[in-house]
């Protein structure tokens, strides 16, 4: 591609004098012919006008390459930026030092317009962006008592968990194990909140010994524990699809039909609720929802002088059918 | 962020005068008095000279959003890009007519100075490259053909086969059934090729009832099939972790035991291989060897007044353990 730089030194003029005529800037100190000649080297040159495409990033914070869970994300926020004719830059970011610098560089830099950030999101991510004054949205996590402090649009996850558990009530299950991961984090603990709020509001007693906990999220251990400790339960709520897919995996290499014996349903729509078989029975935000993300950031960058937080809770979720549910057997 | 534009509407001067200022191009017209106001005010409101980072672009053709194969590529890419110190554009482009006129018009625009473009290529993505003057690389898939007049980095799909199936006949198998997908697909094609010459290299005759197609990929399906037709095999290849993954849930789940009863290898390093139990063995295309396409695609850029293509096949392949292969049973 030409540059006016170029042009300047291939004709012997001033770079001034190019950026002026190609720039259709107003100037009476260049003559017709020096303005001809610019504009005919400019086309036997083939220069273009470079017309910047505005720019939004998304960020996935500290989290592994083959997490399939933001690829969808990452789609359905590109083809929503697109639609209002801005582009995406990607970025990785970790908790490393440097890696935190290069966002810190890129905020500075102000040639992007707004961020999206994902993952596992943390203390240092949200100092950095709340200390910055670009427009910024946190994107699906639940941030524990930082509604009222930063923008982000969080899923409910209470709510998740409620809706899945009255669903395995409505199928006519009463014992309801729940395979989630570490309570450390707020996430499980929200979903702890949405499981027991379903029994309470149904008037079905919880039995405690079937909330079952893995610290490394591992399903097929989980279920095998269960079997260990003879717990004697119809149905199960999984946190994430991972675990959900690790006990089904068990309950079919020991003959346990699913859902004949044992129904399963989880939470999101990741790749494996369809590789599966049978396919995964879960509650997930529909990617409509999701895509919403981008127009509230326009929002926030139409409105930047504004004073004040955004925040939003998204509380529905859609059933993707699957196969792991089924009527309690009588 | 404040403009050049509105710092000369805040002043009442033209916007020419400012960016000559702002851009520190000599001028004789302009003086020492505009000067300073001019640069006075840029201080008061803030302005910034927005350093444009270089970009390069990720474009993701025609796939679906939930396959994971393609975020580790995203994410090793986008590592790479950054450490040259270029930005990377992500987009998706599907074959719809209104997505290659936004692919056409991003490349007409020239603001992104290379593309590496990975999915499930065509002929209509394919000219549209190819008669661009913008850098570009076609990353991982094989092109049948298009060695001599694309730029590509194809990984060597045949050599993989060749490979898996050799390791499993190092183990001691030598009935090997192979499980791939519709042979309308080059790639299947070469599959097909390596398995066939690996059987042939170590003398082994080839049965050819083993090999089993199945046009969706259903792993589940296709093993379920080895079983009413009765073929007798100890071990399979398997065209990919979706298909491998799908035959390890059939066997688990009518108490064959992998990998004591039958052994099964596949390709690819997805989610799948690691949160299966047992973990999937596969061979794959290390990041480090992707990640080269990025300074494959900076020398394109560097060298682009040259004429002729560049194109690559990678034949170096890893093997992930995993606990889904085992010497044949005596």
């Amino acid at each position: 591609m030409i540059t006016k730089k170029e042009i300047a030194e291939h004709l012997g003029i001033s770079r001034t004098a190019v950026s002026l005529v190609l720039n259709n800037a107003p100037s009476s100190t260049i003559s017709t012919k020096t303005r001809n000649k610019i504009l005919q080297a400019a086309k036997g040159l083939g220069y273009r006008d470079i017309e910047l495409t505005p720019k939004l990033c998304f960020v996935l914070y500290d989290r592994d390459a083959n997490d399939p869970r933001y690829m969808a994300d990452l789609q359905i926020i590109e083809s929503e930026v697109s639609r209002f004719n801005y582009g995406l830059v990607y970025m990785n970011i970790t908790s490393a030092p440097e890696s935190l610098k290069k966002m810190q560089k890129i905020l500075a830099n102000q040639e992007i317009e707004g961020f999206i950030i994902a993952g596992d999101v943390d203390e240092k991510i949200v100092d950095l962006f709340r200390h910055s004054n670009t427009p910024y949205i946190f994107h699906g996590m639940p941030l524990q008592d930082k509604e009222n402090c930063l923008n982000l649009v969080a899923f409910d996850e209470r709510k998740l968990a409620f809706d899945a558990t009255e669903y395995l009530l409505s199928l006519g299950h009463t014992r309801i194990a729940l395979f989630m991961g570490s309570l450390d984090y707020h996430i499980h603990q929200l979903t702890l909140e949405g499981f027991r709020q379903a029994h309470e509001t149904n008037g079905i007693p919880l039995d405690y010994s079937l909330i079952q906990i893995s610290n490394d999220e591992n399903g097929y251990e989980l279920c095998k524990r269960t079997k260990m400790l003879q717990l004697n339960y119809t149905a199960a709520f999984c946190a994430n699809t991972v675990i959900q897919f690790g006990a089904l995996q068990y309950l079919q290499s020991t003959g346990i039909s699913v859902p004949h014996d044992i129904s399963l349903i989880g939470s999101g729509l990741s790749e494996l609720v369809k590789v599966s078989s049978p396919q995964l029975t879960t509650y997930y935000v529909t990617l409509e929802e999701k895509a919403k993300t981008v127009s509230k950031l326009l929002e926030i960058i139409n409105n930047r002088n504004h004073e004040g937080t955004f925040s939003s809770l998204i509380t529905n979720f859609e059933r993707f059918e699957g196969g792991t549910t089924a009527p309690v057997k009588q």
